[in-house]
């Protein structure tokens, strides 16, 4: 059985260091962590992020702190101490090194109801074997995520863009995909512009330049859709973030789902149609995102 | 200290019986509950119901219940066990006989990520003084909350109408509420229909006729607006869902949130602008929600 691991930040957050401690403790993962009256659970009050392990490595560790620093900031956290996740990370990293792919996963939630301190722990184990999307890509249903394409402006306590516990919603899309056979969603806004996938960005490529629907939708800055981005430059493709509707699909060459874990997978199939699959360009984006180090 | 209790259910759902073994077990609330691999917490993946306790004995437990399990559903959470979870409400509320009012919130998880049973606990203890909201009442804002109206029945997999964990929308849009010096929301749908506060019904008075938004809008089936329409019947008020606009505020002669721990606490102004209270009708539903016993 391979390694799971499961460390407990010791003063996750800024206002309340704890200085002399050691930064983390592990935990047995079979053990429960978390407080019955922690509004991580009953609210789904709190932010995550999921970072990839190469190798015992971790990889782009700066723009995830920085992302669950910016998702802390939108819910009203404290400030993260990110010197002591990232040194939690790269601990658990460490201990994963004998494992080619990797994740961990950080968890920061507001604390328990009445307390005055936020609660952080990071959890990390072997990747699931994602060589079958990567190589032969998923299919993707078009499903309406309900807001207005400028809603992360005009109502900014719906928190779009922010990374959340509160993911129910993108579990029932999910399950909305695998009833209409499918693999994972792409969400469009009410008002018909390509947003993101449940756990990923959109990117499609068409001619010598890639594109990815801008971050002004309410939708995640991509950490793996930055790094497929510096790719394709350093192979002489330009990229561009744009407002997209579905007439994108359409004229695009390929299309990808990236993210953190999974990286890229090439969009197969659109609500039952088929698409062309880029092959050589999706497993060359592919080993330089698994080999990426901090 | 006044007691808080904490039950973990043995088998919260029918999938999963566990014949002969006593339904909850007593826990410290001091201790951790919850795996940090519970998708309750990782996902805000499940739902939740809180429910009034007065002298020892639940309010509206059937109703409750009976919405936990709708939730469930929405989510394709298996199917909870309603007698079991009954048994500890009740088991809990005649912990508390000594307190005049107290609550239990019951939470359901999908359980931990690649497992195949739920989690269920409840929580109860005490509650909060609301004697002064119920009097004087409360300030509330309009806040949109993104939506159609219609987004129930076109978009389900929005899980609108369910209550879920995944809260942390509700909890932003009250912050928003504190900056504009109001206590409360009530939310809009984005095409400009009344729809609910965070965690209460609206309930409206003009002439002999109590209103409330209709259910079709994705909105919650309030337990406590249900009694509160009892209420006003066994007064010889008639009571109606109707599809609301902002206009329907203006005309109301009182103005209510209603909701299972706090009842009703009267609407004294919205978005900054004074709002008449009925107190005797307000002091007399009050009194009839406080002695509800199942």
């Amino acid at each position: 059985m391979p390694p799971r691991l499961l460390a407990l930040l010791t003063a996750p957050s800024l206002d309340r260091p704890a200085p002399g401690k050691p930064p983390f403790r592990f935990i047995d993962v079979e053990q429960p962590l978390v407080s019955a009256l922690d509004l991580g659970v009953t609210r789904g009050d709190g932010v995550f992020e999921t970072i990839s392990i190469g190798g015992g490595r971790a990889q782009a560790t700066g723009p995830h702190l920085t992302r669950l620093a910016r998702s802390a900031a939108m819910l009203e956290l404290p400030e993260p101490d990110l010197d002591a996740w990232r040194s939690v990370v790269y601990a658990l990293a460490e201990e994963l090194s004998g494992v080619k792919e990797a994740f961990a996963k950080l968890v920061y939630t507001r604390g328990i109801e009445g307390g005055d301190r936020p609660t952080g722990w990071v959890f990390a184990e072997a990747s699931p074997d994602h060589t079958a999307a990567r190589r032969d890509g998923v299919r993707v249903v078009l499903l309406d995520r309900g807001y207005a394409h400028d809603v992360a402006s005009t109502a900014p306590w719906l928190l779009q863009g922010a990374k959340t516990l509160s993911y129910a919603v993108n579990r029932a899309a999910v399950r909305e995909a695998h009833r209409r056979d499918a693999d994972d969603v792409l969400f469009l806004s009410s008002d018909g512009f390509l947003l993101e996938g449940t756990t990923a960005n959109l990117v499609l490529k068409r001619g010598d330049r890639l594109t990815t629907p801008a971050t002004s939708l309410g939708i995640l800055a991509g950490t793996t859709q930055a790094d497929a981005f510096s790719f394709a430059r350093s192979q002489g493709l330009t990229t561009s973030y744009e407002l997209l509707t579905p007439d994108a699909l359409e004229d695009a060459e390929a299309l990808w789902l990236v993210s953190s874990v999974r990286h890229a997978a090439p969009i197969r199939a659109i609500d039952g149609v088929e698409r062309p699959i880029d092959r050589a360009f999706t497993a060359a984006l592919n080993e330089f995102l698994v080999g990426r180090r901090d």
